[in-house]
């Protein structure tokens, strides 16, 4: 066992037991800092300055340029290869275990390198370069052809075949925080021909889990099953905000375009594929069909981690809206990334590929309104007494996830996102 | 009119009749010198290091940064603006044109600065950041219906309303010489419900053009028709490779994927917007139905510029097989434009948008094998005695455009492909 996994190994820095970021995490993020940028790390509350770490001696034996740790984006850092990120972890591990005392009793060295959570803006953590959305989730797909399609053959031939993706827009996806902008565009109205512009009226958000690449390919060249995992650095939380109408009416033939590109939102920690290993379970049969060869999984490839959906009104209580679960996947990460290259196109460093939205097998553990207020005929009670059938404006949306295992909790933090007014 | 366009204007670099680049083109793009990257233009069939031309005093007054122009992409060029890089055009005409003695008769600048097409690399041009592919051509969208759907009502009811697009990958858009790995993925046998996997059996290409945006927007900001033009720097040809088989199996519900994005090719050579002023002309009607007042054109927008596609068999004669025009698109580069920006997408200097394929009306303008063979009923005789349906291996489609007017020819040079076998 990877020490930074120890499950009895705790810090010096105080960890509240339902904080997501105890020793054994060691997530990868951004922080802003003056006019640059730090790769961070966050333990408890208090984001790690990783480049003064460096520059202060307590890397040492990496050999990690500057550049890499003060920098805009993790796109470099993670280019070191999972060998040596792997080591940095340990090494924040040794630094921060209760015992060591190096740090926690030089008083200049730690105002340079810790830094409450509070008082520091966290950025987006990778440039991402192409972003790919899954749709992997057999409960969301049987429930979305069940409302828009037939009952008795919701799923499409090809669904169990292949984990069916597509393109989205990389430019959009924000951060945690960063308040999302009703969108605008064309709908068109039941019973009509002719549609019409205007405010999106079915906006809605998709509980969803993306991984982040931590290590490209060439044109040409495929991932397999075996080595698929090499080449997933991390996960994030995330959230690709839907306008239902828009996209409604737009995706045929074509797919999914305005509305899904006017904004995806991420939180801002990069969990590492190291530290969520012990959540590691079970991945669900796939016999009927049998997949093709090239996508067959014979190991655990799923993961326990409990996810969380909030919908909070403008200063109103907030209600959980979705718990689900990242296990719920029929298609594993690994069959994803490997069906995504079997035509030998080529992935880079940042490049994110997203879930798809994440359901269980019941109403509460759907992971959008659409699902969740079945189409808007069952709509969701809020604690003020309003409803939801769909997000309204200045409602917050909050999504968490975390596994827990032997008394650890290993979690993502949060992703929110805001809905501003349409602009007139 | 602009130095740039005059058609009377001749450079002291000989320019034949039928070359795409007169002093009238000044296109931007990028060659490999060394182990750096220079940007660059091109007159007859010398490549201009712009470079080396700004070093030596020839572009003095622009104060552009060395940085700049040794550059592995024209992203940061671009980003100068266009009144700028129109500067830069105008400072290269004057440099050039034929009175001009001050470069031709200095003999060690000459050597720096001009290089032999013949001999140098020319690589991708820009970092493309996000790729959007419209389906903007009637006569494509309606026999595309006419095959697959009905014929009757060959054109799905969004089409005449919206610029239907999708996003692509952006990471395995490739310039122009990259040969092409014939892909491998899933394919459904006519009368099977079990897919199998192998190597692509239909394979094609699209004629497209596709613009790169030259000025950025923020997320939630909009493009209007008014403004649009400000945001597209330049043109370029576009070969959208496609899969057809794989294509058929996956695109239900959610687009094309591995179908489109094993590879698409580029032209090297970025024509600016200006230098194709003299070929706008007249944007096809739409009246039925109109188009929502957001897209509403009242202008020019179309180009009238003649595009070729050339297949050639290995060691054998090669066939033009379609003659179209970029004059064919039903929806333009601005509305595809406003519409992608209209629900607050945000846009990025370097990112590409295609045309979708370009076919005209009749059979010898179609601007896919798809289109040509009509799903392989058709095949075309090669003057080597074989036919083709589709694209076979070790063949090398060609793609060249240009438009013409007052004896001036602009173009944008080729871009080729050849096709490699399937990987064993």
């Amino acid at each position: 066992m990877s020490k930074a996994n120890d499950p009895v190994l705790q810090s010096w820095i105080p960890v509240n037991e339902d904080s997501d970021f105890p020793i054994q995490n060691i997530p990868f993020g951004i922080m802003k800092k003056g006019k640059g940028h730090r790769v961070s790390t966050i333990i408890g509350d208090q984001v790690i300055d990783i480049f003064e770490l460096n520059k202060r001696g307590y890397l040492s034996g990496l050999d990690i340029p500057n550049s890499v740790l003060k920098n805009e984006f993790l796109n470099d850092f993670i280019s070191l290869g999972k060998k040596k990120t792997n080591k940095v972890r340990e090494k924040i591990s040794d630094v921060f275990k209760k015992r060591s005392r190096k740090l926690k009793n030089n008083d200049s060295d730690r105002k340079a390198i810790l830094n409450d959570v509070s008082k520091v803006e966290l950025t987006m953590p990778v440039k991402v370069g192409d972003y790919t959305d899954f749709y992997s989730s057999r409960d969301h797909a049987t429930n979305v052809g069940k409302m828009f399609r037939d009952p008795e053959n919701a799923l499409l031939p090809n669904w169990l075949h292949l984990p069916v993706g597509y393109h989205g827009r990389a430019s959009s996806i924000v951060v945690s925080g960063t308040p999302i902008r009703r969108p605008k565009g064309q709908q068109i109205p039941a019973d009509s021909k002719q549609p019409v512009y205007g405010p999106c009226k079915l906006l809605d958000f998709e509980m969803e889990v993306a991984f982040v690449v931590g290590k490209k390919t060439e044109l040409g060249e495929t991932i397999n099953m075996d080595n698929a995992e090499d080449h997933i650095f991390g996960l994030t939380l995330f959230n690709d905000w839907s306008a239902r109408d828009i996209q409604k009416w737009e995706y045929v033939p074509l797919g999914p375009f305005l509305g899904k590109n006017f904004g995806s939102s991420i939180s801002p920690w990069i969990v590492t594929l190291e530290a969520l290993e012990p959540f590691r379970t079970t991945s669900p049969k796939q016999e009927d069909p049998k997949p093709l060869p090239y996508l067959k999984n014979t190991k655990k490839r799923n993961y326990n981690i409990s996810l969380f959906v909030d919908v909070i009104p403008e200063n109103g209580e907030g209600k959980t809206v979705c718990e689900t679960n990242f296990k719920y996947m029929y298609w594993n990460m690994c069959q994803q990334l490997v069906h995504h290259t079997v035509n030998g196109c080529n992935v880079n460093v940042g490049d994110m590929c997203a879930s798809g939205t994440i359901s269980g097998p019941k109403r509460g553990s759907f992971g959008s309104m659409l699902e969740i207020s079945w189409k808007g005929s069952m709509p969701v009670d809020m604690p003020d007494g309003t409803q939801r059938k769909f997000i309204q404006d200045h409602d917050t949306v909050v999504m968490r996830g975390f596994g827990t295992k032997n008394g650890v909790r290993i979690g993502f933090g949060e992703v929110t996102g805001k809905i501003l007014p349409a602009l007139k």
